[in-house]
Protein backbone atom coordinates (compact mmCIF):
# COMPACT_ATOMS: atom_id res chain seq x y z
CA UNK A 1 0.00 0.00 0.00
CA UNK A 2 1.17 3.46 -1.02
CA UNK A 3 2.70 5.63 1.70
CA UNK A 4 0.67 8.17 3.38
CA UNK A 5 1.78 11.81 3.53
CA UNK A 6 0.45 14.71 5.28
CA UNK A 7 0.79 18.01 3.20
CA UNK A 8 -0.27 20.58 5.56
CA UNK A 9 -1.20 23.52 3.83
CA UNK A 10 -1.43 27.29 4.73
CA UNK A 11 -3.19 29.62 2.13
CA UNK A 12 -2.41 30.18 -1.25
CA UNK A 13 0.40 32.62 -2.07
CA UNK A 14 3.88 32.96 0.12
CA UNK A 15 3.23 36.32 1.46
CA UNK A 16 -0.08 35.56 3.40
CA UNK A 17 -0.57 31.68 2.64
CA UNK A 18 1.41 28.47 1.42
CA UNK A 19 4.32 29.52 -0.62
CA UNK A 20 3.06 27.70 -4.03
CA UNK A 21 6.08 26.25 -5.63
CA UNK A 22 7.60 24.72 -2.53
CA UNK A 23 4.16 22.88 -2.15
CA UNK A 24 3.61 21.82 -5.89
CA UNK A 25 7.16 20.66 -6.14
CA UNK A 26 6.58 18.30 -2.63
CA UNK A 27 3.15 17.07 -3.76
CA UNK A 28 5.31 16.06 -7.28
CA UNK A 29 7.94 14.37 -5.23
CA UNK A 30 5.60 12.45 -2.96
CA UNK A 31 3.38 11.42 -6.54
CA UNK A 32 6.24 10.54 -8.26
CA UNK A 33 7.82 8.28 -4.92
CA UNK A 34 4.58 6.70 -5.53
CA UNK A 35 3.39 7.73 -2.50
CA UNK A 36 -0.01 9.31 -1.15
CA UNK A 37 -0.35 13.08 -0.68
CA UNK A 38 -2.99 13.85 1.91
CA UNK A 39 -3.33 17.90 1.57
CA UNK A 40 -5.00 19.58 4.54
CA UNK A 41 -5.07 23.07 5.76
CA UNK A 42 -6.87 24.25 9.21
CA UNK A 43 -10.87 26.21 8.41
CA UNK A 44 -9.86 29.43 9.57
CA UNK A 45 -9.46 33.04 8.55
CA UNK A 46 -5.79 34.21 7.23
CA UNK A 47 -4.63 36.83 9.15
CA UNK A 48 -4.81 39.10 6.19
CA UNK A 49 -4.49 39.45 1.88
CA UNK A 50 -1.65 40.51 0.67
CA UNK A 51 -1.31 42.07 -2.89
CA UNK A 52 1.61 39.72 -4.52
CA UNK A 53 2.92 43.03 -6.74
CA UNK A 54 2.91 45.62 -4.32
CA UNK A 55 3.02 43.69 -0.98
CA UNK A 56 0.49 45.56 0.30
CA UNK A 57 -2.63 44.22 2.08
CA UNK A 58 -5.52 44.45 0.06
CA UNK A 59 -9.13 43.83 0.78
CA UNK A 60 -10.17 40.17 3.17
CA UNK A 61 -11.24 37.90 4.48
CA UNK A 62 -10.20 35.27 2.57
CA UNK A 63 -10.09 31.42 4.38
CA UNK A 64 -7.03 29.18 4.37
CA UNK A 65 -8.51 26.07 3.91
CA UNK A 66 -10.43 27.35 0.84
CA UNK A 67 -7.34 29.12 -0.81
CA UNK A 68 -5.23 26.25 0.07
CA UNK A 69 -7.77 23.96 -1.98
CA UNK A 70 -6.52 26.18 -5.21
CA UNK A 71 -3.19 24.09 -4.90
CA UNK A 72 -4.37 20.86 -4.19
CA UNK A 73 -6.94 21.56 -6.85
CA UNK A 74 -10.34 20.74 -4.37
CA UNK A 75 -8.75 17.09 -3.16
CA UNK A 76 -8.07 18.54 0.80
CA UNK A 77 -9.15 17.95 3.97
CA UNK A 78 -9.91 20.17 6.78
CA UNK A 79 -7.06 19.35 9.54
CA UNK A 80 -9.48 17.97 11.85
CA UNK A 81 -11.06 15.57 9.72
CA UNK A 82 -7.51 13.90 9.36
CA UNK A 83 -6.77 11.22 11.64
CA UNK A 84 -2.62 11.44 12.49
CA UNK A 85 -3.33 7.59 13.00
CA UNK A 86 -3.66 7.43 9.38
CA UNK A 87 -0.39 9.06 8.35
CA UNK A 88 2.87 7.42 7.93
CA UNK A 89 4.69 11.24 8.00
CA UNK A 90 4.01 14.80 7.35
CA UNK A 91 5.50 17.51 5.58
CA UNK A 92 4.86 21.51 5.89
CA UNK A 93 5.90 23.57 2.97
CA UNK A 94 6.82 27.41 3.91
CA UNK A 95 5.20 30.21 2.98
CA UNK A 96 4.38 33.12 5.41
CA UNK A 97 1.41 31.56 5.35
CA UNK A 98 3.43 28.97 8.13
CA UNK A 99 4.07 32.10 10.28
CA UNK A 100 0.93 33.88 9.72
CA UNK A 101 -2.38 31.64 9.84
CA UNK A 102 -0.34 27.47 10.81
CA UNK A 103 1.17 30.24 13.94
CA UNK A 104 2.01 33.74 14.41
CA UNK A 105 5.46 33.53 14.65
CA UNK A 106 5.65 36.59 11.72
CA UNK A 107 4.35 38.75 14.38
CA UNK A 108 5.53 37.44 17.73
CA UNK A 109 8.87 35.75 16.78
CA UNK A 110 10.04 33.48 19.89
CA UNK A 111 6.88 34.11 21.89
CA UNK A 112 4.70 33.28 19.04
CA UNK A 113 1.59 30.55 19.71
CA UNK A 114 0.47 27.68 17.23
CA UNK A 115 -2.88 27.56 15.84
CA UNK A 116 -4.30 24.87 18.23
CA UNK A 117 -5.23 22.50 15.53
CA UNK A 118 -2.38 22.37 13.81
CA UNK A 119 -0.35 22.21 17.48
CA UNK A 120 -2.22 18.82 18.55
CA UNK A 121 -1.68 17.24 15.05
CA UNK A 122 1.95 18.29 14.89
CA UNK A 123 2.68 16.98 18.42
CA UNK A 124 0.26 13.68 17.88
CA UNK A 125 2.74 12.73 14.83
CA UNK A 126 5.97 13.74 16.76
CA UNK A 127 4.80 11.74 19.89
CA UNK A 128 3.91 8.76 17.32
CA UNK A 129 7.90 9.10 15.99
CA UNK A 130 6.41 9.22 12.84
CA UNK A 131 8.83 11.76 10.25
CA UNK A 132 7.98 14.70 9.77
CA UNK A 133 9.43 17.48 7.30
CA UNK A 134 9.56 21.49 7.20
CA UNK A 135 10.34 23.86 4.32
CA UNK A 136 11.65 27.28 4.31
CA UNK A 137 9.74 29.19 7.60
CA UNK A 138 7.81 26.20 8.67
CA UNK A 139 10.62 24.87 11.20
CA UNK A 140 9.27 27.83 13.33
CA UNK A 141 5.86 26.12 13.58
CA UNK A 142 7.89 22.64 14.49
CA UNK A 143 10.56 24.23 17.06
CA UNK A 144 7.27 25.03 19.36
CA UNK A 145 5.41 22.50 18.68
CA UNK A 146 8.66 20.37 20.13
CA UNK A 147 9.49 22.96 22.63
CA UNK A 148 5.56 22.47 24.24
CA UNK A 149 6.76 18.59 24.06
CA UNK A 150 9.89 19.12 25.71
CA UNK A 151 11.57 18.21 22.59
CA UNK A 152 15.02 19.65 21.68
CA UNK A 153 15.25 19.15 18.19
CA UNK A 154 17.75 20.20 14.91
CA UNK A 155 16.00 22.35 12.53
CA UNK A 156 17.79 24.63 9.72
CA UNK A 157 15.86 27.60 8.44
CA UNK A 158 19.36 28.59 6.05
CA UNK A 159 21.39 31.18 7.13
CA UNK A 160 19.81 33.95 8.61
CA UNK A 161 20.88 34.88 11.49
CA UNK A 162 17.78 36.96 13.36
CA UNK A 163 15.33 33.99 12.47
CA UNK A 164 18.07 30.98 13.36
CA UNK A 165 18.36 32.89 16.95
CA UNK A 166 14.27 32.49 17.23
CA UNK A 167 14.46 29.72 16.90
CA UNK A 168 17.17 28.94 19.36
CA UNK A 169 15.00 30.85 21.82
CA UNK A 170 12.41 28.40 21.27
CA UNK A 171 14.45 25.74 21.99
CA UNK A 172 15.59 23.97 19.25
CA UNK A 173 19.42 23.65 17.53
CA UNK A 174 19.80 25.72 14.74
CA UNK A 175 22.31 24.09 11.82
CA UNK A 176 22.87 26.39 8.92
CA UNK A 177 22.05 24.62 5.07
CA UNK A 178 22.55 25.78 1.84
CA UNK A 179 19.32 26.01 -0.12
CA UNK A 180 20.23 22.50 -2.04
CA UNK A 181 20.95 20.66 1.32
CA UNK A 182 18.70 19.28 3.98
CA UNK A 183 18.92 19.09 7.76
CA UNK A 184 18.38 15.53 9.39
CA UNK A 185 17.32 15.25 13.16
CA UNK A 186 17.57 11.60 13.23
CA UNK A 187 16.28 10.90 16.74
CA UNK A 188 13.24 12.89 16.77
CA UNK A 189 12.97 12.13 12.87
CA UNK A 190 12.75 15.71 11.49
CA UNK A 191 14.19 16.89 8.11
CA UNK A 192 14.45 20.15 7.17
CA UNK A 193 15.27 22.65 4.02
CA UNK A 194 15.79 26.23 3.64
CA UNK A 195 13.93 26.48 -0.11
CA UNK A 196 12.89 30.17 -0.08
CA UNK A 197 14.41 31.57 3.00
CA UNK A 198 17.06 31.95 0.45
CA UNK A 199 17.47 34.53 -2.12
CA UNK A 200 16.82 31.85 -5.33
CA UNK A 201 15.40 29.95 -7.68
CA UNK A 202 12.51 27.47 -8.41
CA UNK A 203 15.02 24.36 -9.46
CA UNK A 204 17.27 24.99 -6.20
CA UNK A 205 14.63 25.48 -3.88
CA UNK A 206 13.46 21.92 -5.72
CA UNK A 207 16.71 20.48 -5.22
CA UNK A 208 16.46 20.83 -1.36
CA UNK A 209 12.87 19.48 -1.04
CA UNK A 210 12.86 16.39 -3.25
CA UNK A 211 16.06 15.57 -1.16
CA UNK A 212 13.55 16.51 2.02
CA UNK A 213 10.95 14.10 0.49
CA UNK A 214 12.86 11.49 0.01
CA UNK A 215 14.63 11.46 3.40
CA UNK A 216 11.20 11.56 5.21
CA UNK A 217 9.79 8.56 2.99
CA UNK A 218 13.15 6.47 3.98
CA UNK A 219 12.15 7.10 7.56
CA UNK A 220 8.67 6.04 7.28
CA UNK B 1 22.31 34.48 -23.20
CA UNK B 2 19.55 32.92 -21.80
CA UNK B 3 16.96 32.14 -24.00
CA UNK B 4 13.75 34.45 -22.63
CA UNK B 5 10.66 32.25 -22.44
CA UNK B 6 7.30 34.03 -21.33
CA UNK B 7 4.92 32.53 -19.81
CA UNK B 8 1.23 33.91 -19.79
CA UNK B 9 -0.82 33.39 -16.92
CA UNK B 10 -4.57 33.49 -16.02
CA UNK B 11 -5.28 33.97 -12.18
CA UNK B 12 -3.98 31.21 -9.43
CA UNK B 13 -6.46 28.45 -9.18
CA UNK B 14 -7.93 25.92 -12.24
CA UNK B 15 -11.95 26.68 -11.25
CA UNK B 16 -11.26 30.31 -12.36
CA UNK B 17 -7.89 31.05 -13.37
CA UNK B 18 -4.21 29.60 -13.85
CA UNK B 19 -3.92 25.82 -12.93
CA UNK B 20 -1.29 25.83 -10.16
CA UNK B 21 0.73 22.64 -10.57
CA UNK B 22 0.69 22.88 -14.87
CA UNK B 23 2.11 26.31 -14.42
CA UNK B 24 4.97 25.34 -11.13
CA UNK B 25 5.59 22.56 -13.59
CA UNK B 26 6.29 24.89 -16.64
CA UNK B 27 8.31 27.48 -14.39
CA UNK B 28 10.77 24.32 -12.94
CA UNK B 29 11.12 22.68 -16.16
CA UNK B 30 12.24 26.15 -18.02
CA UNK B 31 14.77 26.81 -14.78
CA UNK B 32 16.17 23.75 -15.21
CA UNK B 33 16.72 23.68 -18.80
CA UNK B 34 18.87 27.28 -17.82
CA UNK B 35 16.19 29.66 -19.99
CA UNK B 36 14.63 32.45 -18.33
CA UNK B 37 10.82 32.28 -17.62
CA UNK B 38 9.02 35.74 -18.00
CA UNK B 39 6.07 35.66 -16.18
CA UNK B 40 2.96 37.68 -17.35
CA UNK B 41 -0.45 38.52 -17.16
CA UNK B 42 -3.44 40.88 -18.51
CA UNK B 43 -4.37 43.20 -15.76
CA UNK B 44 -8.14 42.51 -15.86
CA UNK B 45 -10.71 41.28 -13.29
CA UNK B 46 -11.55 37.38 -13.65
CA UNK B 47 -14.90 36.25 -15.14
CA UNK B 48 -15.65 35.14 -11.13
CA UNK B 49 -14.31 33.30 -8.33
CA UNK B 50 -14.83 29.91 -7.45
CA UNK B 51 -14.66 27.87 -4.39
CA UNK B 52 -12.39 25.20 -4.85
CA UNK B 53 -14.20 22.77 -2.29
CA UNK B 54 -17.15 23.07 -3.45
CA UNK B 55 -17.25 24.70 -6.91
CA UNK B 56 -19.27 27.01 -6.39
CA UNK B 57 -18.79 30.48 -6.98
CA UNK B 58 -17.98 32.97 -4.12
CA UNK B 59 -18.01 36.45 -3.69
CA UNK B 60 -15.30 38.57 -6.09
CA UNK B 61 -13.94 40.16 -7.23
CA UNK B 62 -9.93 39.67 -7.86
CA UNK B 63 -7.78 40.78 -10.68
CA UNK B 64 -6.18 38.60 -13.28
CA UNK B 65 -2.81 39.91 -12.68
CA UNK B 66 -2.35 40.18 -9.22
CA UNK B 67 -4.20 36.68 -8.27
CA UNK B 68 -1.31 35.31 -11.25
CA UNK B 69 1.51 36.98 -9.24
CA UNK B 70 1.25 34.69 -6.30
CA UNK B 71 2.36 31.80 -8.48
CA UNK B 72 5.39 34.06 -9.73
CA UNK B 73 6.38 35.28 -6.01
CA UNK B 74 5.42 39.06 -7.41
CA UNK B 75 8.13 38.15 -10.69
CA UNK B 76 5.37 38.74 -12.61
CA UNK B 77 4.54 41.42 -15.76
CA UNK B 78 1.57 43.46 -17.00
CA UNK B 79 1.00 41.77 -20.57
CA UNK B 80 1.02 45.41 -22.54
CA UNK B 81 4.33 46.21 -20.60
CA UNK B 82 5.86 42.84 -22.39
CA UNK B 83 7.37 43.18 -26.04
CA UNK B 84 7.03 39.79 -27.76
CA UNK B 85 10.48 41.14 -29.54
CA UNK B 86 12.16 40.48 -26.47
CA UNK B 87 10.92 36.92 -26.20
CA UNK B 88 12.03 33.75 -27.69
CA UNK B 89 9.35 31.83 -27.11
CA UNK B 90 5.67 32.07 -25.03
CA UNK B 91 3.92 29.43 -22.96
CA UNK B 92 0.57 28.97 -21.97
CA UNK B 93 -0.71 27.10 -19.05
CA UNK B 94 -4.05 26.04 -18.59
CA UNK B 95 -6.49 26.08 -16.21
CA UNK B 96 -10.14 27.81 -16.63
CA UNK B 97 -8.41 30.91 -16.09
CA UNK B 98 -7.49 30.28 -19.81
CA UNK B 99 -10.72 30.02 -20.72
CA UNK B 100 -12.94 32.25 -18.79
CA UNK B 101 -10.16 35.46 -18.32
CA UNK B 102 -7.37 34.96 -21.87
CA UNK B 103 -10.90 34.41 -24.05
CA UNK B 104 -14.51 33.63 -22.81
CA UNK B 105 -14.70 30.05 -24.64
CA UNK B 106 -15.96 28.70 -21.75
CA UNK B 107 -19.33 30.44 -22.14
CA UNK B 108 -19.12 30.53 -25.73
CA UNK B 109 -17.54 27.26 -27.14
CA UNK B 110 -16.29 27.88 -31.12
CA UNK B 111 -18.05 31.18 -30.69
CA UNK B 112 -15.36 32.41 -28.13
CA UNK B 113 -13.19 35.67 -28.51
CA UNK B 114 -9.83 36.24 -26.53
CA UNK B 115 -8.97 39.19 -24.56
CA UNK B 116 -7.63 42.31 -27.20
CA UNK B 117 -4.23 42.19 -25.19
CA UNK B 118 -3.63 38.59 -25.51
CA UNK B 119 -5.07 38.50 -28.71
CA UNK B 120 -2.55 40.87 -30.00
CA UNK B 121 0.32 39.34 -28.03
CA UNK B 122 0.25 36.06 -29.49
CA UNK B 123 -0.58 37.18 -32.68
CA UNK B 124 2.65 38.55 -32.81
CA UNK B 125 4.74 35.62 -31.27
CA UNK B 126 3.10 33.29 -33.64
CA UNK B 127 3.78 35.55 -37.32
CA UNK B 128 7.18 36.50 -35.66
CA UNK B 129 7.58 32.11 -36.40
CA UNK B 130 8.24 32.02 -32.41
CA UNK B 131 7.47 28.63 -30.79
CA UNK B 132 4.46 28.42 -28.60
CA UNK B 133 3.58 25.79 -26.18
CA UNK B 134 -0.67 25.70 -25.15
CA UNK B 135 -1.27 23.24 -22.12
CA UNK B 136 -4.29 21.47 -20.81
CA UNK B 137 -7.42 23.69 -21.83
CA UNK B 138 -4.87 26.75 -23.72
CA UNK B 139 -5.10 25.22 -27.07
CA UNK B 140 -8.52 26.99 -27.14
CA UNK B 141 -7.25 30.32 -27.07
CA UNK B 142 -4.38 29.46 -29.65
CA UNK B 143 -6.98 27.99 -31.84
CA UNK B 144 -9.15 31.16 -32.13
CA UNK B 145 -5.43 33.36 -32.76
CA UNK B 146 -4.45 31.44 -35.48
CA UNK B 147 -8.25 30.95 -37.10
CA UNK B 148 -8.08 35.05 -36.77
CA UNK B 149 -4.63 35.44 -38.62
CA UNK B 150 -5.54 32.54 -41.31
CA UNK B 151 -3.86 29.79 -40.38
CA UNK B 152 -4.75 26.33 -39.98
CA UNK B 153 -2.60 24.81 -37.17
CA UNK B 154 -2.61 21.07 -35.34
CA UNK B 155 -3.47 20.99 -31.76
CA UNK B 156 -4.48 18.84 -28.94
CA UNK B 157 -6.77 18.92 -25.67
CA UNK B 158 -6.42 15.20 -25.06
CA UNK B 159 -9.32 12.92 -26.20
CA UNK B 160 -12.57 14.95 -24.75
CA UNK B 161 -14.70 15.15 -28.15
CA UNK B 162 -16.53 18.49 -27.37
CA UNK B 163 -13.76 20.15 -26.56
CA UNK B 164 -12.08 18.71 -29.89
CA UNK B 165 -15.10 19.67 -31.89
CA UNK B 166 -14.73 23.20 -30.94
CA UNK B 167 -11.26 23.65 -31.72
CA UNK B 168 -12.03 21.94 -35.17
CA UNK B 169 -15.23 24.54 -35.25
CA UNK B 170 -12.50 27.41 -35.13
CA UNK B 171 -10.19 25.98 -37.65
CA UNK B 172 -7.58 24.04 -36.07
CA UNK B 173 -7.08 20.12 -36.59
CA UNK B 174 -7.26 18.02 -33.37
CA UNK B 175 -5.39 15.29 -33.26
CA UNK B 176 -5.21 13.10 -30.05
CA UNK B 177 -2.27 12.54 -27.15
CA UNK B 178 -2.19 10.77 -23.81
CA UNK B 179 -1.49 12.75 -20.86
CA UNK B 180 2.09 12.00 -21.22
CA UNK B 181 2.54 13.33 -25.16
CA UNK B 182 3.01 16.21 -26.91
CA UNK B 183 1.80 17.23 -30.38
CA UNK B 184 4.05 19.50 -32.41
CA UNK B 185 2.74 20.94 -35.16
CA UNK B 186 6.24 21.91 -37.04
CA UNK B 187 5.36 24.42 -39.56
CA UNK B 188 4.43 26.74 -36.96
CA UNK B 189 6.13 26.06 -34.16
CA UNK B 190 3.17 25.13 -31.85
CA UNK B 191 3.22 22.27 -29.23
CA UNK B 192 0.66 21.28 -27.09
CA UNK B 193 -0.08 18.40 -24.09
CA UNK B 194 -3.18 17.75 -22.24
CA UNK B 195 -2.25 18.04 -18.63
CA UNK B 196 -5.28 18.02 -16.69
CA UNK B 197 -7.72 17.91 -19.50
CA UNK B 198 -6.74 14.33 -18.89
CA UNK B 199 -7.72 12.35 -15.40
CA UNK B 200 -5.03 12.40 -14.02
CA UNK B 201 -2.11 13.08 -11.24
CA UNK B 202 0.50 15.71 -11.30
CA UNK B 203 3.61 13.45 -12.02
CA UNK B 204 2.12 12.46 -15.31
CA UNK B 205 0.99 15.74 -16.27
CA UNK B 206 4.84 16.67 -15.37
CA UNK B 207 5.80 14.11 -18.35
CA UNK B 208 4.02 15.98 -20.77
CA UNK B 209 4.83 19.49 -19.63
CA UNK B 210 8.65 18.53 -19.20
CA UNK B 211 8.29 17.28 -23.01
CA UNK B 212 6.59 20.80 -24.29
CA UNK B 213 9.31 23.04 -22.69
CA UNK B 214 11.86 20.67 -24.05
CA UNK B 215 10.33 20.89 -27.38
CA UNK B 216 9.44 24.49 -27.57
CA UNK B 217 13.32 25.17 -26.31
CA UNK B 218 14.84 23.14 -29.21
CA UNK B 219 12.71 25.33 -31.81
CA UNK B 220 14.15 28.42 -30.48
Amino acid sequence: MAKKIGVLLSGCGYLDGAEIQESVVTLLAIDRAGAEAVCMAPDIEQMHVVNHITGEEMAGPRNVLIEAARIARGDIQEINQVSAADLDALILPGGYGAAKNLSDFAVKGADSEVQPDVAAFITEMLKAGKPIGVICIAPAVMAKVAQASGQKIKLTIGNDADTASALELMGAEHAEARVDEIVIDEAHKIVSTPAYMCQTKISEIAKGIEKLVETVLSMV
